[in-house]
C-alpha cells in the first residue's frame, strides 16, 4: 500500500472510532457544537477568506470560467448561509434514538426499532466549498463521523472551514476525527476511499455525471446518488390551464441549472391546438428555446425541430423539449423510456388521472398541480438535504437527517425463550 | 457477450418489464394468486418429487453428506410448509400503496411517502429448494419481479417449482417473467447476474460466508446480506440467574447450526464464582463444549482454554467461547471487536444497565433478557422474512415485505410554484 492509500486508511480507521464515541452524544451537546461552529465560522471570517482567495487566485490561473469562480467564492452572504445553515440543523429534531412504535408480541417481548447513526460517511463533492460545512453540520446531527473530499480547485477554502469545525470539536472534548478533510488532491485518494468497505458505510457522491459515474462504479462501499434530473411535466386534458403555465414557466425558469429543474413538457393532443400558441410565447418571453415534436411544430411553426437524442436530454439551462401525446397511457410511458427517476408531474383537475399518475409513475418525487422545483429536502419538509437519490434502496427522493440513520431491532424481554 | 452473459440479461430485461406491470397489481389479485400456488403445489406433488428425487441421486453420487442431502429433500413435511408459507404471505398486509402520514406545507402542499416496489429482486442462494418458493411468494406480495438462481445441486426442484408457479401466473393472465429462474449451473451466470445494474434493483444472497463475499464483491447492484452471526450474551452482575441458565441453554442448543444462534458467553467477575459452575454443569448436560478464558478455568478446570482466533468465531455447533469481564464496559468493547452486528443480549434485572446496552450495542437486533433465537422476522412480527441484513443501508435486522419496498415523495399540490 503506498502512501496516499496507508493515509486514507488510517483516516477511514480514525472515522471508525470517532463514529463509536458520537453514538451517545446527547441531543443537547451536538446542538451547542453546531452553534458554536456559526459562532467560530463568523469569527474566523478573515481567515476563511484569505484562504478562499488562494484557490480564486488559483482558479483564475487556470482559467476557470466565471460560473465557476463565483461557485468557488465564500463572499460574505455565502458564509452568513453556511452560518445559517449551521443554526438550522441544531433546530432540527434529532432523529437518533427515536423509537416509532413498539409491538408487544404473543410471547410478551416489547419489540421496537430505533433509529441509530449509520456510522460513517464518505462525501465527495466538487467546487463548492460550502457544501463541506453543510454535510458535516447533517452528519455530525445524526451521529455520523464524516470524511469529506472536495474538489481540488476548493482545497486551501474546505481545509480553512475544517479546521474550523474541528477546533470547536476539540474545544468540546469531541474527537476532530468526527470531521475529516482529505488534503491531498491526488484522485488516487478517492480511489482508496472507495475501498474502505470496513470502515465506512456509506458515499454520497455530488457533482456531474462523470463524478459521480466513476463514484458508483469504483466503489466497494453503498452509494447513493442521482445520475441526473430529467424531470417532466404532463398537460392532462384536464389540466386548469389558467393554473398550468406560471407552474410550467416556474418548473423550466426559476433555477434552470439545478436537477429538479424541468426538461421535458408533455402535453395531451386534445389542447394542445388551444394552448400550445399562448404557452409558446410565454415560454419565449422567458427566454426558453424549445426543441418540438413533428406535431408540435404543426401547430407553433417556428419550434426547433427535436432530434432523438434530444429526448430526454438533462439540459441544465432554457431549453426545453415538447411532445404532444395522445393520452396519458403515451406520457406514463415516455416517462418510463426518458424519465431519470428524479422529479415527475401531472397538471390535471382529472381525479382518477392524478391518482393514476400518482400510483404508476416511478421516481422519487411524483406530484400533482405543482412546479417540479419543490423536490427539494427544505420544501419537502425534511429541514434540509444532504443530496437527492434516485437510488431505491435505503432512499428515495431529497435525504435529511433520517435518511442518515438506520433502524435497528431493540427487545425487551422477560426471560423468554424459543420453543 | 457469451451466450450465458446474453440469457441473463435478456432475463433481467424481461425481469423489469414484469416488475413495471406488478406496480398496479392489486393485493386482492396477488393473494389470490398465492393461494393457487399452494393448491398448485399441492396438486403437483408427485412431479415435485420426482424432479427432486433426481437431485438426491446426483447428490447422493456426488457423495454429499447426509445433511446436505436431509437440506435437499423436499418431502411432504417440506412441501406443506411451503404451501403454509405461501398462504402466511397471502394473509400478511400488503405494504405497496401505504402512505403512513402526509404534512401539509406552509404554501399548502401536502406531502407525503409512498411505499412502492423495489422492482427486480435477484435471489442467490444454496441447497434449500423451499428457498425458491418462499422468496417468490414474498418478492410477488411486495411487488416485484424475482431472478432465483439456486444452487446446482437443486437445479431440477428449483426448476420443477418455478414452472409451477409461473403456470399459476400464466392462468391469471401474470407475466411469467415475474418469477424466473436461471436454468443453468454455470457460476458465470451468477457473474453476468451481478452486472446488471441497469435492471436488477437489489441483490439477496443467502448461504455460506464464502458465496457471500463472492456476491458482495463482484456485485455492480447493491446487495442486502449477513456474512454471519456471532451472537453474545452479556451475564451482567444484576442478572436474574434463574432466569439466566434457560436463555443461555435456548439460544446455544435450540439450533445451534443458524446464525442467529449464542456462539460468544461473557459473564461479569462479581457473579462468576457463584454462577459459573452450575451454568458449566448445565451447559455439559447439553452437550456444549465450552472454550473458556483463564479466569472461567480456574473456577471450572475443565473447560477447554480458548486461543486467540476463538473469540469471534461462528462455530455454528455445540461450541460456546466463555469470557469473563471485569464489568459492562469490557462486554461493550468485546462485542464492539468481535461481534458480526447481528443479534447482541444484556441479561440483568438493573434498569441503567439495560438502557445503556440498548442505546450503546451497535447489532441489528439488540435485546434485554430474552434468547438470541428470537433476532428472525417471523418472531419479530414481520411475519416471515427473506433474509437477516447487517448492512446498514435500507435494512438492519430481519427483512420482511417491507424491506422489498422503497418510499417515494407523493405530492398534491394547486398550481403552487417556488419563489
Amino acid at each position: 500500500m503506498n502512501t496516499i492509500a496507508s493515509d486514507i486508511q488510517d483516516m477511514a480507521i480514525r472515522g471508525k472510532k470517532a463514529a463509536r464515541s458520537l453514538v451517545t452524544l446527547s441531543t443537547k451537546a451536538k446542538n451547542k457544537v453546531l452553534l458554536q461552529m456559526a459562532a467560530a465560522i463568523d469569527a474566523r471570517r478573515d481567515f476563511i477568506q484569505e484562504e478562499n482567495k488562494k484557490d480564486l487566485e488559483a482558479a483564475k490561473t487556470k482559467g476557470l470560467s466565471s460560473a465557476m469562480l463565483d461557485r468557488l467564492k465564500l463572499s460574505d452572504s455565502v458564509i452568513e448561509s453556511m452560518m445559517a445553515g449551521l443554526e438550522e440543523v441544531a433546530a432540527l429534531p434529532d432523529p437518533v434514538g427515536e423509537v416509532e412504535k413498539m409491538n408487544k408480541r404473543p410471547n410478551g417481548l416489547l419489540v421496537g426499532r430505533m433509529r441509530v447513526p449509520l456510522g460513517v460517511i464518505g462525501m465527495i463533492y466538487e467546487s463548492r466549498p460550502n457544501v463541506t460545512v453543510d454535510a458535516a453540520a447533517l452528519c455530525l446531527k445524526a451521529g455520523n463521523a464524516i470524511i469529506l473530499r472536495g474538489g481540488s480547485e476548493a482545497i486551501h477554502s474546505n481545509r480553512a472551514l475544517a479546521k474550523i469545525l474541528q477546533d470547536v470539536l476539540a474545544e468540546e472534548a469531541i474527537t476532530p476525527d468526527a470531521i475529516q478533510v482529505i488534503a491531498v488532491t491526488d484522485r488516487e485518494a478517492v480511489t482508496a476511499m472507495l475501498t474502505q468497505e470496513e470502515h465506512i458505510d456509506l458515499i454520497i457522491p455530488r457533482g456531474g455525471e462523470g463524478l459521480i459515474r466513476f463514484v458508483s462504479e469504483t466503489s466497494q462501499i453503498p452509494v447513493l446518488k442521482h445520475y441526473k434530473g430529467v424531470c417532466h411535466i404532463y398537460v392532462d386534458a384536464d389540466a386548469d390551464l389558467a393554473q398550468a403555465t406560471p407552474v410550467i414557466i416556474n418548473s423550466k425558469t426559476q433555477r434552470p441549472g439545478v436537477c429538479n429543474a424541468l426538461e421535458g413538457l408533455l402535453i395531451n393532443k386534445s389542447i394542445a391546438e388551444d394552448y400550445l400558441p399562448s404557452l409558446v410565447e410565454e415560454l419565449k418571453k422567458h427566454g426558453v428555446k424549445i426543441l418540438g415534436c413533428k406535431n408540435a411544430i404543426k401547430i407553433v411553426s417556428d419550434i426547433v425541430p427535436a432530434t432523438e437524442s434530444d429526448w430526454g436530454t438533462e439540459f441544465l439551462n432554457l431549453t426545453l423539449c415538447l411532445k404532444i401525446v395522445d393520452d396519458m397511457d403515451e406520457a406514463i410511458s415516455y416517462i418510463y423510456t426518458h424519465g431519470s427517476r428524479h422529479t415527475e408531474i401531472i397538471l390535471t383537475e382529472n381525479y382518477t388521472n392524478a391518482q393514476r399518475f400518482i400510483n404508476e409513475v416511478d421516481a422519487s418525487a411524483v406530484m400533482v398541480n405543482s412546479s417540479t422545483r419543490f423536490n427539494d429536502g427544505g420544501q419537502l419538509g425534511l429541514g434540509t438535504e444532504i443530496g437527492i437519490s434516485t437510488t431505491k434502496l435505503h432512499a428515495y427522493g431529497p435525504m435529511g437527517l433520517e435518511e442518515l440513520t438506520t433502524r435497528k431491532f431493540i427487545v425487551y424481554g422477560q426471560g423468554q425463550v424459543r420453543t
